[in-house]
C-alpha cells in the first residue's frame, strides 16, 4: 500500500468539521477505495478550544492558516474558510506555491480567481478541486468535467441556491409575502441574518460562473453574469404563474448563443410540468444539455455539513487515487476568453404584470407601447375589481427581444393609469 | 503530448457507429481533454460492407472480433456486441489476457461475469469500464464509484428500463391495455419484437445487479435479484393508483436490510409527488441514498446511439487520461459475497385488487384471511356495480411481511366469490 495522503484543513466550521467526521468515520472504506489511508495532519481555525464534536487534539495546530498552507506536513490543503479574497485566496496561492494540492468549497473565490488559480495549479502539476463549491453534495463538477466529457454542451441551468428556492416554495405553499417567508427562513436557519448573497442571486451567480467555464471551456467571468434576485417577487405573481401553468424559480442559466455566451441569474417562469419545476425547498438541481447525450438532470441537497463534506472528501479521494482532470475540463491555458452575450440581445417570452386603474384608453396605450416595439402578445388577463382602484393586468408575450421589451416597459411605466413600476419575469422555455 | 490512445471496436451497431461518430466529430475537443489523441485503429462487425453513416475504410478490418481483441494494434478494446456469454465474453477475456483495457456497454455480460472479469482486469492492472451498461448516457457509474465515494450507501433505486417506463406512461395517458400499448411501442421502435428482456424486468435486473455491487461493495449476484415484469399491470390498476395518489413504475431497488441485501425489480406504486414519479417515457432515473450526502437523483436518456456512445467515450477519456478506479468502487478481490435478503422477509405496504362477486360474507372472509396473517388494512375501496358480476375491491395494507401477505392472498384466491387471481402491487415508501 502507498503511503498515506496527508491533509491539512483550514477552517473548522460546518464543512470543515463535517469533513473531519467523514475522514474519521469512513477511514477504512476510504482506504479501500484509494489504496492508501487519508491522514489529517494539521488544522487551523479561529478558535482552538471550541467544541466541534470532533477531536482535533492529535493534529498539529496552526493559528495562521496561511502559515499552515506553507509549512504543514501535508500533500493537500483544504480551504474551507470562505470569502472571495483575503485569507482564503492567500491559503490557496500559498499551498500551490508550496507544492500542495488544494481542495476548496469556496464558490466566491473561484468565481473571482478560479482561472488564475487553475493556471498556477496546472503549471505546478497540482490539483485544484472544488466539487463542493457548486450544488453542495451533487457531483455535478465531476459529471460535467468527466461524465459528459464526450459532449459539447449547449446549455446548463439549474436551481443553485437552496435558500431562494426554499423561500419561493414556501411563498407558493402559504400565499405569504417574500418578507414574511424570509423572516421565517431566518428563524429556521435556512437564511442568514444578512440574506443578500442568497436572495439577491449572488451566490447562484458565483456557482453559475464556475459551471459556465466547465460547460464551454472558457475563462470564468463572474463580472458578465446578469444577476437579479427574488425580493421583488410577490404572492400575486406566484398566483398568476400558477394560473398560467408556470412555477417561479430562481434559475441560473448559461447558454451558447449566436451573440456569445449568456450567463444569467433571475426569477424565471418555467412550465409546471418541466422537471426543474418539481424541485422544491432547499434542494438544488442542475440540467446539462449536450450534443450527443441530450438532457441530463442532477438533483440533491445543495448545502449542509454532510453533503458538502461528502463532496470535499470525493475530491480528496480523487487526489489520493491519482485521478486528475484539467481543472475546468480542458487545460487552463486553453480556456478561451468568454465572449458575453449582452442581455439586451436576449430573446425569450415575458410575463408582465401591471397595476392599472381602469380608465378609458389604458389598454390601448399599453398595447401600442408593445406593438410599436414589435413585442407581440400571447395572453392578456384582466380581472377588474373596484373602479378607481389599481387592478392587476397580466400579459405574456411571444418570443421577443429583451431590449424592445425594456423600452416598451419604460413607456408603459409613464402611462398615468399605470400605478406601480411594471413587474417583468422572463419565461424560460425548458 | 503523449502518444495517441489506440482503440479497437468490436460491434458496429447503433452504439458502435455512434461511438465512431463522436470520436470523429469531437476529435479535437477530446484531444484537449485527454492531452492526447484518441485513434481508432481496428474494427470488427458482422458485415464489412454495410452503410453505417461513418467511414471505416481507414481502420484495420477483422472478421473475427476475438482475433481482433488478441492481435489488433490497440490499447483498448470496445465490446459493443452484446449478449451474456459467447463472443462478447470471449472478446473481453481475450482483450484482458492480451493486456488491453476493455470498455463495454453490455449489462447482461457484467450481470453474469462482472466480478470474474473485474478480478482478471485488476490483476493485470487493466481497466474494465462500463458506464454505458447502466442508464445509458447518465454518468451514474462514475457518480456512485467516485462522486459519492465518501458515503456508505443504504439504498439505490431507479427506473432502469426505458421501454417499460414508456409503456406504463402511455397506459396511464391513454387508459389502454398493456397489449395495445406494447404493440404501439413496437411500431414506434421503442420496444423490440421480442420484448421479454424489457417488459419482464430482466434488463432492469441486469443493471440493478451492477448498481448493487457498486453501492454495497459486494460481488455481482444477478441470480438473487427478485424479478417481476409489467405484463400483469392493467388499466384498472393504473386508474386505482391515480385515485390513491400513486403512480405505477417498474422500479429496480437494492437495499441493505437486517436480513441481507434486497435486490428486486417489480412494478411499484410510488407516491405521485415523489421525484421518481415524474420520470416519464423512455427516460431513466437513479436515486442513490448515502449516509452523509442524503438522497441524490440522476436522470436522463437511458438508451439511444448518442447517449450510450457518450458514456462509452467518457470511459475512453478516463482511460486516455490515466484516471483509474477499482471496477466496482473497491478492489474486486475485496468485494464481499452478497448475502441476499429473502423476498419472503420483505416488509412493506401492499396494494391488493380482487375481482369479487358481491355475496354475503365475502368481505368478512377476505378480512379474516388478512387479519389471521396479521396483515392490517389501511384502506378499502369498493365500488359496487351490477349484482352477480365481479367488481373490483381494492385494499391497501399497513407495513406487512411479504410472506404473510402471500399466504393471505393464497387463501383469498380460494374464496369462491373471488373470481380472478388477486393482483398485488408493492407500495414503495420513497
Amino acid at each position: 500500500m502507498t503511503r498515506p495522503l496527508k491533509i491539512a484543513v483550514a477552517g473548522l466550521g460546518t464543512v470543515g468539521a463535517g469533513t473531519l467526521k467523514i475522514l474519521h468515520d469512513q477511514a477504512d472504506l476510504l482506504a479501500l477505495r484509494c489504496g492508501r489511508r487519508l491522514a489529517v495532519t494539521a488544522v487551523s481555525a479561529r478558535n482552538q478550544k471550541k467544541d466541534r464534536g470532533v477531536s482535533i487534539g492529535r493534529f498539529t495546530w496552526f493559528d495562521d492558516p496561511v502559515a499552515m498552507a506553507r509549512e504543514a506536513d501535508a500533500d493537500v490543503v483544504l480551504e474551507l474558510i470562505g470569502g472571495a479574497d483575503g485569507t482564503a485566496l492567500a491559503i490557496c496561492e500559498t499551498a500551490i506555491a508550496s507544492g500542495r494540492h488544494v481542495v476548496t468549497a469556496n464558490k466566491a473565490l473561484l468565481a473571482h480567481h478560479g482561472t488564475a488559480l487553475a493556471l498556477k495549479a496546472e503549471a505546478a502539476d497540482l490539483v485544484l478541486a472544488y466539487e463542493a463549491a457548486v450544488a453542495g453534495g451533487i457531483p455535478i463538477v465531476k459529471a460535467m468535467r468527466e461524465g459528459l466529457a464526450a459532449n459539447r454542451l449547449s446549455r446548463v441551468y439549474g436551481i443553485l441556491n437552496g435558500t431562494s428556492n426554499f423561500i419561493l416554495t414556501q411563498m407558493r405553499a402559504s400565499g405569504r409575502s417574500f418578507d414574511e417567508v424570509l423572516a421565517e427562513a431566518q428563524e429556521l436557519g435556512y437564511a442568514e441574518s444578512d440574506p443578500g448573497f442568497d436572495v439577491d442571486g449572488i451566490d447562484a451567480g458565483h456557482k453559475l460562473a464556475i459551471l459556465t467555464s466547465l460547460a464551454f471551456g472558457c475563462e470564468i467571468d463572474f463580472g458578465s453574469v446578469h444577476i437579479e434576485g427574488i425580493r421583488r417577487i410577490t404572492a400575486l405573481d406566484i398566483e398568476y404563474a400558477d394560473e398560467l401553468g408556470y412555477r417561479i424559480k430562481l434559475l441560473a442559466t448559461a447558454r451558447r448563443t449566436e451573440n456569445g455566451i449568456e450567463q444569467r441569474v433571475h426569477p424565471s417562469m418555467v412550465r409546471a410540468t418541466a422537471p426543474i419545476a418539481y424541485v422544491e425547498g432547499v434542494t438544488n438541481a442542475v440540467v446539462a444539455d449536450g450534443d450527443f447525450i441530450g438532457s441530463t438532470i442532477y438533483e440533491g441537497p445543495g448545502a449542509g455539513a454532510g453533503p458538502t463534506a461528502s463532496a470535499v472528501v470525493a475530491d480528496i479521494i480523487d487526489i489520493a487515487s491519482g485521478r486528475r482532470s484539467p481543472t475546468f475540463g480542458i487545460p487552463a491555458k486553453s480556456l478561451e476568453k468568454l465572449k458575453p452575450a449582452p442581455m439586451e440581445q436576449h430573446n425569450g417570452s415575458y410575463y408582465i404584470r401591471l397595476m392599472v386603474v381602469d380608465e378609458p384608453g389604458v389598454v390601448a396605450d399599453v398595447a401600442a407601447a408593445l406593438s410599436d416595439e414589435k413585442v407581440s402578445l400571447e395572453a392578456f388577463l384582466q380581472k377588474a375589481r373596484a373602479p378607481q382602484e389599481a387592478v392587476p393586468v397580466v400579459l405574456t408575450t411571444h418570443n421577443s427581444n429583451e431590449a424592445a421589451v425594456v423600452r416598451a416597459l419604460d413607456r408603459i411605466a409613464k402611462i398615468a393609469a399605470v400605478r406601480e413600476p411594471p413587474c417583468m419575469i422572463r419565461i424560460e422555455d425548458l
